[in-house]
């Protein structure tokens, strides 16, 4: 994360554009990076989404333009009292506010998305101007974190401090690695494997970072597990269910999501999906389900996604489609208690 | 929570009196609590519901009953070796064990009842057996808690190590307060709410201990709170959106619900809901919605609910009733930041 006073400075920038236009008796105008499909193109080379070069303007100038230009300046300017303040807020709270200022939005889904242009705009994430959605993971291991929060600042935490595991929230998004006896980070889907990994101390045998995703992770969690793998040198396994949902989570992690195209660092493009594959469910004798025709659709489009061209998804997919069958994490409990710890993670990752 | 020994103990006798039962080579029989709702009685004098004194019988000697005495003796013996070896199982992960002993659910929902039969047989809630559900919710303040889970045994760990709060999971849920700053304990529905609360050092302010909902109360979070208002004598204050759901989430932390009529240790009879009130809406001038025709058939069937016989409770459905609107904790936002710990929360707690 950029500091505090470079976070200010870009919301200022803006702010003072506007205002010299204003002192000028023109219309103030904003050029924001067009977030709609046309513009969103996958990267080669980052494989990854990115925006492209097209723009589009906002202007005070236009009456259709000034209900969104005055939404845009005053979550700009919520933003910049947030920093200011060292506070945070959520996407519903910062809906509400609106309210006291005689700003309106519709709903809260009209306020997210220019949250989202404001992000593009000013290139900084909404966590990084304090504005967090509610959900949470969790993670726990043998890493140090640095808090910068206020009445933290500087304050050290051993990610296994606590046995329940810690939130990755506000404080710990915007912590910094110290230092490390893990050797890998492993990310799992649910909250039950997240669990029996800590009770098994197979942090300690696989030498592991526990990250718990709890389905699609959130982007503080992927940005935490971006600067973990950057600063400390971490390879990323994610251990999901296996179906095309659980897929997806490992996919975002690795290649991004269109709707985060305008932020580029949540993913880890070297992660490596470990399982379960639709080869776990036979090879591991799983016990299954019958895949449901929206299963068999997710995975259609799955299909022709450009971020599953690789060699080893489109096998990955052919063959769920032949199996047409799924299997969660929790499956591999059929052969005992600890089997996924004592033989399909040491398989995987030994 | 009852020791270890005695947990086994509980167990153990359940199982020799099935083997006595084989060795005399008759049918083994086990009662168990009825938790039909012919049975679930609201007891006056504890204010919350209790199971009657009617019981089942469910014997190996019937064909019809073979199935589910053979599940209820499975639960049993994977919940003994949980506790032999202090470990957590998920409901989930439960489910899915049994197929490595041969033991047949049709699905999740039949081990659950299966694992609350034998709660009310054994009288030990699930949790105290090592099975949990994956939902968690957060506490943040100035209690110390001592754990008792291995690897972490008599370590104790300060509620505000984690500026993001801490999780109530397996491992907290069964340490033992030890001391507090605090006075009182304040519930808050939304995580939103909890994270604003820790960052304005509210819990400083008004002394509180600060406990994250997350909608209805995992049960493992009211035991929590019954723990501590036992045993450090804090009252207890919960506040949440004003509708009927977030009033029913204050009365199942007072006054229970039927589907845990059989567990008696989490509820919390004199906490109090402080808001938001129908009251409130009107007194703070909340931006407010209409509230849906299912919201409001909700409130009848509060109205008729044997929990809200009260007056005080009778009063605020009809508040509700007549304003047919209903506002969010977050909404106090449009009257600024800051304005819930400023304003409103003093007006209620001092």
């Amino acid at each position: 994360m950029i500091d505090r006073e470079a976070r200010l400075a870009r919301l200022q920038a803006l702010g003072e554009s506007v205002l010299q236009d204003l002192k000028q008796e023109t219309f103030p105008v904003v050029e924001i990076p067009d977030r709609g499909t046309g513009n969103i193109v996958f990267d080669e080379n980052s494989n990854q989404y990115i925006l492209g070069t097209s723009r589009v303007e906002r202007t005070a100038g236009n009456y259709r333009h000034i209900r969104s230009f005055t939404q845009l300046m005053w979550v700009a300017s919520y933003a910049k009292s947030l920093i200011e303040n060292s506070r945070t807020s959520s996407l519903r709270d910062l809906y509400y506010s609106s309210e006291a200022f005689g700003v309106e939005f519709s709903d809260q889904a009209e306020s997210d998305r220019v949250i989202a242009d404001l992000e593009s705009l000013v290139r900084l994430s909404r966590e990084e101007m304090g504005i967090y959605p509610e959900e949470n993971s969790s993670v726990y291991g043998e890493v140090t974190m640095r808090y910068s929060v206020p009445g933290y600042e500087g304050r050290e935490v051993d990610l296994t401090i606590s046995p329940d595991g810690l939130p990755i929230g506000p404080a710990l998004m915007s912590s910094d690695p110290v230092e490390s006896n893990a050797e890998i980070i492993l990310a799992v889907e649910s909250g039950g494997m997240f669990s029996r990994l800590i009770e098994t101390r197979s942090w300690e045998r696989f030498n592991a970072l526990l990250v718990h995703l709890g389905g699609q992770a959130p982007r503080s969690t992927r940005r935490l597990l971006r600067r973990i793998h950057d600063s400390l040198g971490l390879p990323v396994y994610i251990f999901t269910d296996g179906d095309p949902w659980g897929m997806h989570i490992a996919k975002v992690i690795t290649s991004g999501s269109a709707n985060s195209a305008h932020i580029s660092d949540l993913t880890v493009h070297d992660a490596e999906w470990i399982g379960v594959t639709a080869d776990d469910i036979e090879d591991y004798q799983l016990p299954t389900e019958p895949m449901t025709d929206y299963d068999l659709k997710r995975l259609d489009e799955l299909a022709n996604d450009v971020r599953y061209r690789d060699k080893p998804s489109q096998s990955q997919i052919r063959r769920f489609k032949e199996l047409k069958l799924k299997a969660e994490q929790q499956a591999f409990s059929r052969h005992g208690m600890d089997y996924v710890v004592e033989t399909y993670l040491p398989d995987k990752l030994e």
